[in-house]
């Protein structure tokens, strides 16, 4: 990982500190090491790096000076959410500034007639959902961390959850945002209306991890909350037959609100941290989400279970109740948590693969933990392919840290041999550079840093990020030849 | 409309030909003008130019060879599939290829359990329905050509259609696209996962009008036939009340299969034509479709129903049958040809709102038709917002014609002033290019040629579409400052 960038010279800072004085009140940049360690990594703490300098803005007008500052100084801008990403994409730069954009928390407007509302990019995920309810309208995507990222920073990630499968990911649920270009022109993606003319420029922003703009306000869709939801759990004795049914599923033409899986060793797991309900002897278990009128849930409940049944489930319960319903999910919600409990590291992968290879990488990924020697976890938004293996490890002991990054490296070479994509929601960040490497051909690595250059020629945004580079590819690549060399070669460094 | 190229010598023909003849069988190579002029416009036949040759190749090789061949000759290449697009998007260049895709009709695997197709770039938008239909599935997206426009037509224009409210675009509905770039490297966008990761090149090509790649294969994904839908006939006695009841319908969490609105002019026209058995007495009628389970269709019907009562409509029929059902729409399908019943000629706009200000934007409508002394009939994707007003007039009046383009730019400057876009789902092509200035700063038009050239540097693929330049924006922007027209100078011009 390339995070090695000198640190600045105390001339340097000294230089940069007294330009953002310019643009902003003392107590909006941070720059002593005590009050920049804070900052030093997101919710992917294995990378940890002290920014040059912290700004924390207040209007839109000083997001813009800061950026034409740092534009002119060639320093690079960090721009930082909540700080929950699980990628590294908001690690800061040694010589960068990292942009905090804490202090854009305020609601500007719920328009339930448009079901839609406008928000800054600091406002909180569930706030958008809290602020909308008097509505009966709620912010669909609902990412584990919902009650702690920024719309800012789901929008930086194209953000799942448990219910995209059938509401969609971040872009689904984004129609306008607002903000400033590398070099602090004001600029807008999208509209309110459902399609824009033109290139659709939102739809490559959402998921560009701060690389091409910065974001200060956006628009988002309101769907309104279900009347109802009740939630199905089914057991299988059989890992293969677990992940078939969940293909089954969606062959049927169902799209529950929420379809997921977890095998024996992660129930095991969660069983023992919040007493679920979840069955021990299961090889695996899914949760199958229905929402919408109380005749439609009941007759798609009846649906599922049909399904299910035919696949083999070995037991079938259904939520009879709000308390019942969210018990069954607080098992999946504390997945992560509760393989800390069992393990002193775990590393979680996000890849994803077509549905109806699910029971194929399951199996595969047993496979791999006699050949790495290592345990695995699995907790998987099924419905939509994404998994969440979760390899155990012991991060004190070197060879241990050694296997468990092989054992990562075959999940996602095997995910991406199998059509699959090398993550699915938590972004590519610094963590998953190599694996870009794998995914794309040196020619389509080229094809995003065009894209990026078009939007910043200077590379100032959250440089050295999400798109490897052409001595990156040429180490790590599937292939380096194909004609993408030159091409590359042409293209700035980041 | 910079449509005047010179048309290239006989000598430059010549040698074109010539290179293309060692990589082309000789019948796949069309250039006499007698061969070309079938292909001198699309669906928008106010704009016509003959190609310099048109080639049809077979296999993806061919393809690839013709594009390194164009590339090469720096000669312009304008991929086409049936010529159905509706803003000139296949419009030839005078001194460029035309890159017919017709012969890419195979359907090359339907995958039911995936719930995905994969087929080639030429094969047409309702065959993969029909070969999908044994499986119980089809393809969602319905432009009102869909029985002869081709996939490849619709990934170029994000194509729409009655059922987008519901199932999505183009955009919504394609996992995976391959094809090869402008100097005919292949290339990937997307795959079978539900994501992809680093940046979503898929959503910005798709909608892109040919000018970043030639698509030769798309994965589509495919959704379960609807076990039964009805659709209700709604007529109001004012069109503000109608457009009120599309909001209020959305606004109380239903999402209509599809929710369609015509006025008085367009139904009495219609109506003479196909006999739907519409109300003619209504100042507007909508067409709300459901579709689902009986139990879910029944459900919905009932809460449609009563909030198009809410809202003031004078008379609600549900369709009894499908034969009923097909009626109504059939009017709907055919309000373009049966406004070609009632005047010489007429223009179809395409611009879009958000919905709540559908009534607005119709007084707006009908204001413009005094000023103007112009008739307009409006048919409009209500659900969406998108609307097709269809201002009449006699293209041989030069005096009719010159205020039917004032008609059409006022409502396009209206629509944007509410919040919307020039382009629903006909695209932009050469016939929005003016308003695309109206729409995008400088700025935001110089991102967009950003990308054109990080994908297509020599700019060979479908010159002069899409993107206005730095001239047209400074005639016909909105502004021509804020700081754009000093980076959009530095770019290449098309």
């Amino acid at each position: 990982m390339d995070i090695t960038a000198a640190p600045p010279t105390a001339t340097e800072q000294r230089a940069a500190v007294a330009a953002l004085s310019q643009v902003l009140p003392a107590h909006a940049i941070l720059w002593q090491s005590e009050d920049t360690t804070p900052y030093e990594c997101d919710g992917l703490s294995a990378y940890r790096q002290r920014p040059m300098a912290v700004v924390l803005p207040e209007t839109e007008d000083q997001v813009q000076a800061v950026l034409r500052t740092c534009h002119r100084l060639g320093v690079p801008v960090v721009a930082r959410g909540a700080g929950t990403g699980l990628s590294g994409g908001a690690l800061p730069h040694a010589r960068g500034v990292t942009l905090s954009l804490a202090r854009f928390n305020k609601i500007l407007k719920i328009d339930a007639r448009a079901r839609t509302a406008i928000v800054q990019c600091g406002v909180r995920n569930l706030a958008i959902s809290e602020a909308a309810a008097p509505h009966g309208l709620y912010y669909a995507p609902d990412p584990s961390s919902q009650i702690a990222c920024t719309i800012g920073g789901n929008v930086a990630e194209n953000s799942g959850g448990v219910h995209c499968l059938k509401y969609g990911l971040t872009v689904h649920n984004v129609l306008r945002a607002r903000g400033f270009t590398a070099d602090g022109e004001p600029v807008e993606f999208g509209s309110e209306a459902l399609d824009v003319a033109g290139l659709d420029l939102l739809a490559v922003l959402v998921g560009s991890e701060g690389m091409l703009a910065v974001v200060t306000e956006v628009t988002v869709r309101l769907v309104p909350k279900p009347r109802l939801a009740r939630c199905i759990m089914a057991s299988f004795d059989d890992i293969r037959k677990a992940g078939d049914a969940v293909a089954a599923v969606i062959a049927a033409g169902i799209i529950p609100a929420g379809l997921e899986m977890m095998d024996k060793p992660m129930t095991i797991a969660v069983e023992d941290y919040v007493h679920a309900g979840y069955d021990l002897e299961a090889e695996a278990i899914l949760l199958c989400e229905s929402d919408g009128t109380p005749e439609e849930v009941a007759e798609e409940i009846d649906r599922m279970t049909a399904v299910l049944r035919g696949c083999g489930a070995t037991a079938i319960t259904c939520s009879a109740d709000e308390a019942e319903r969210l018990r069954f999910w607080s098992g999946r919600k504390n997945a992560f948590p509760a393989s800390g409990r069992i393990s002193p590291d775990y590393m979680c992968l996000d890849s994803t693969i077509p549905r109806k290879r699910l029971a194929d990488i399951l199996l595969a990924i047993q496979a791999m933990e006699q050949k790495y020697g290592l345990r695995c976890c699995n907790v998987f938004h099924a419905g939509d392919g994404n998994l969440h293996p979760l390899v155990l490890f012991d991060a004190n002991d070197p060879d241990q840290l050694h296997r468990c990054e092989l054992f990562g490296a075959d999940i996602l070479e095997t995910s991406v041999a199998m059509g699959g994509t090398v993550s699915g929601e938590h972004g590519v960040g610094v963590e998953k550079l190599n694996s870009m490497c794998v995914q794309f051909s040196a020619e389509e690595n080229a094809q995003m840093l065009g894209v990026k250059h078009a939007f910043d020629p200077a590379s100032v945004l959250n440089p050295g990020k999400v798109i490897p580079t052409l001595a990156r590819c040429a180490e790590y690549g599937r292939e380096v030849v194909r004609g993408g060399v030159q091409r590359f070669a042409e293209l700035p460094r980041f």
